[in-house]
């Protein structure tokens, strides 16, 4: 028989409507993942006597309950101490907890404070999980048949601490697995996706595919049931290569691939460098290549290129041709992504220049008119696009446009080297 | 007495974490504004014995439902007939919304299939509320001082059917209002700020103080319930200067406002500019800075100076310093904070270097070390810092503790120019 499972979210912010709780949509997926049954999601305040309530309801008709939030220093989390009262546990003092505490605020150089001790208690015999980004830890505690897991409301804390500790518990005790691979596209619109798999898409059962449009790309999840994970994961690879040979190009990777880790992986198999000249996107895309670890191999430098005096000084875009044709045009792009590329001797050189809004638009020239460029060995690139959304929609979706045109541009000189090698 | 309320969503697409339910976090926001407490939130699936579970339950205790979803004409849409099942009460037929759904297939050309005549049905004694862009109405049904509104999914069919027919028969039955404030804080921790206003946290009534810890920065929620919305916004007044008297500066703004709003703005008052350096940060801050609209005014230029060349050429920081003092110093970023002033001419420069990691870290110079520096009129501060957490944490922490030295730097001239002026 399948787990059966309810998720308590605990926050009286979540009650007035003041943060959506993805962490909720997030365990959701998971627990799906897995193959475990979730019939209720509760969403409870900061009170005691109704956090009480619904935790005992819960257990009377789960196995498994998760819940959000309440974890931390004050007196208003009150998660733990709520689950112990239910459970009628204890709390006691979790040592390495407190020592994991102790050494944050060490590291961080401030002074721990008394209610910081608070965190370190856990409910008697039940295990401490550790938190990789936080001083709460969570909670995994079983009695008489029911299993409790308490985690942190910051999703930078829960994701890591459930996917580390708690999923390897859940699969263990989730009797056949559920297996899940997502692919990642740029390039195509959901729309049209769709009907380029329609056949696919109908009359699904095992496995399933399931399209998500989110900001400038379209995810596509397979998700199969089976014995074992070699099972599964069969099922998962024969459709994924029907997918892949209708849709090519566009699959730019999968699971937790970003745009961006993929084309630091393609300059890094290259041994290639790449500089960045911005202007609308105002650092956004700088910021992106750099959250990826190792950027720096292969990132040498950026200018956010604000002014048409930076754009004349730092890029060297002569000014007459900035005022012929204007700071957003095709031929400043092209001579900003030449210009970083030459003053740094960097391999590839990206340029772009547009409308991010909400001011400064004209009727020839909209909000969201945007022009990139790539320069490199033997290439000159030059795009002209039209973003809709506001100011960090356009940005956002600008720099996805570039990374997604630098990929595929790699990727067909790593094709053509390899048809060369291949003859 | 305030009415008290629960909101109930209906489907399975929401416990398969397939969509993320933001018709609950309008509602809640809506009811809040209403001076409406909402003390639970339940999501179950389409399922007819849970779903009249939850909805017995949540009639125990609260004295307006409001369900979300499950109003169409398929099988599985089972939320009206579940509430006449437990209210006792029959279905019956609404003509005008029979009508209206006969109006809308010969509107679209198509013929009306037999289900779509179940969506004209609702509990006797009910009333159907019009649904301007969708077939299914709507329902609100009173028996014996319980309360239940029906509303269906999809958000442009909920939304402006709360507005045209339930938000103005819940403002009739509701006395009072309930009003919130944001404070938000920057350079204090939750412990310590914790402990500052522990008297002011203490056995709070009305209006009510919660704090809540996000990335790099505190919020304090004030809120107040009274009979007018004066009366409550004069309470919240009163609890915020006695807040502001004790943490001074430490609040940077209120409600939707961030750092870098804030400081643009100030940059805007004073008339002055602001060019940026970074190295670790990657051009997170140049991004930020560049997310408020109006930004190009006082911005002009940002460079990532990732390499030590580039912190050479495009900065003027002597390689000997590099070599002597090391990329990450407090020699270094003060160099790179009036480097960049210098070079643009602009009244603020600023400066940033550190170890973001995973890799890079030494005994001596661990990840999460951070310098930064500012340099201005008669303005010249450098800062170190440890930071926590993975590599985008330390690199968002770091723009968010160098925007904070920068406000509090340009909010004491402000300070002292007030001075002047007062003397």
């Amino acid at each position: 028989m399948a787990l059966r499972a309810e998720i308590i979210s605990v926050g009286t912010e979540l009650l007035l409507g003041e943060i959506v709780d993805t962490n909720a949509v997030f365990l959701s997926q998971e627990l799906a993942a897995l193959g475990i049954e979730l019939y209720h999601r509760t969403t409870v305040g900061d009170n005691a006597r109704r956090l009480q309530e619904v935790i005992t309801t819960a257990l009377a008709r789960a196995d498994l309950v998760i819940t959000i939030g309440g974890l931390g220093p004050t007196a208003d989390d009150l998660t733990k101490e709520t689950v112990a009262a239910v459970l009628g546990l204890p709390l006691v003092l979790d040592r390495p907890s407190l020592a994991r505490i102790e050494a944050y605020f060490a590291r961080i150089g401030r002074p721990m404070t008394e209610n910081n001790y608070k965190q370190a208690l856990i409910p008697e015999g039940g295990e401490a999980l550790p938190n990789r980004n936080g001083t709460a830890p969570g909670v995994s505690v079983r009695k008489e048949g029911k299993w409790v897991v308490c985690l942190p409301g910051p999703p930078r804390e829960l994701r890591p601490m459930f996917h580390d500790y708690v999923r390897p518990q859940l699969a263990a005790a989730s009797r056949g697995v559920i297996r899940s691979r997502v692919l990642r596209l740029c390039g195509i619109g959901e729309s049209a996706l769709v009907e380029t798999i329609a056949d696919l898409l109908a009359n699904q059962t095992n496995p399933t595919l399931a399209p998500l449009a989110t900001e400038g790309e379209v995810r596509l999840r397979i998700t199969a049931a089976a014995a074992t994970v070699a099972a599964a994961d069969a099922a998962i690879a024969e459709l994924e290569q029907k997918l892949r040979f209708r849709l090519g190009p566009a699959i730019y990777g999968v699971d937790d691939d970003t745009l961006e880790a993929i084309v630091v992986g393609l300059l890094q198999q290259r041994g290639e460098t790449l500089a960045v000249a911005e202007s609308c996107t105002g650092g956004l895309l700088a910021n992106r290549i750099t959250d990826v670890p190792g950027a720096s191999a292969v990132f040498e430098r950026g200018v956010v290129a604000y002014s048409n005096r930076a754009k004349t000084e730092l890029l060297g875009v002569p000014a007459p041709v900035i005022q012929r044709a204007g700071a957003v045009s095709s031929e400043v792009a092209t001579l900003m992504a030449r210009g970083i590329r030459e003053r740094t001797e960097s391999d590839w050189g990206i340029g772009i220049t547009g409308i991010a809004g909400p001011g400064g638009g004209t009727a020839e020239k909209p909000v969201g008119l945007v022009y990139f460029a790539l320069a490199g060995p033997g290439t000159n690139l030059v795009r002209e696009a039209r973003f809709a959304g506001d100011r960090q929609q356009i940005k956002r979706r600008t720099t996805q446009a570039v990374l997604d045109l630098f990929r595929r541009t790699l990727q067909s000189l790593d094709g053509k080297m390899l048809s060369k090698t291949d003859a």
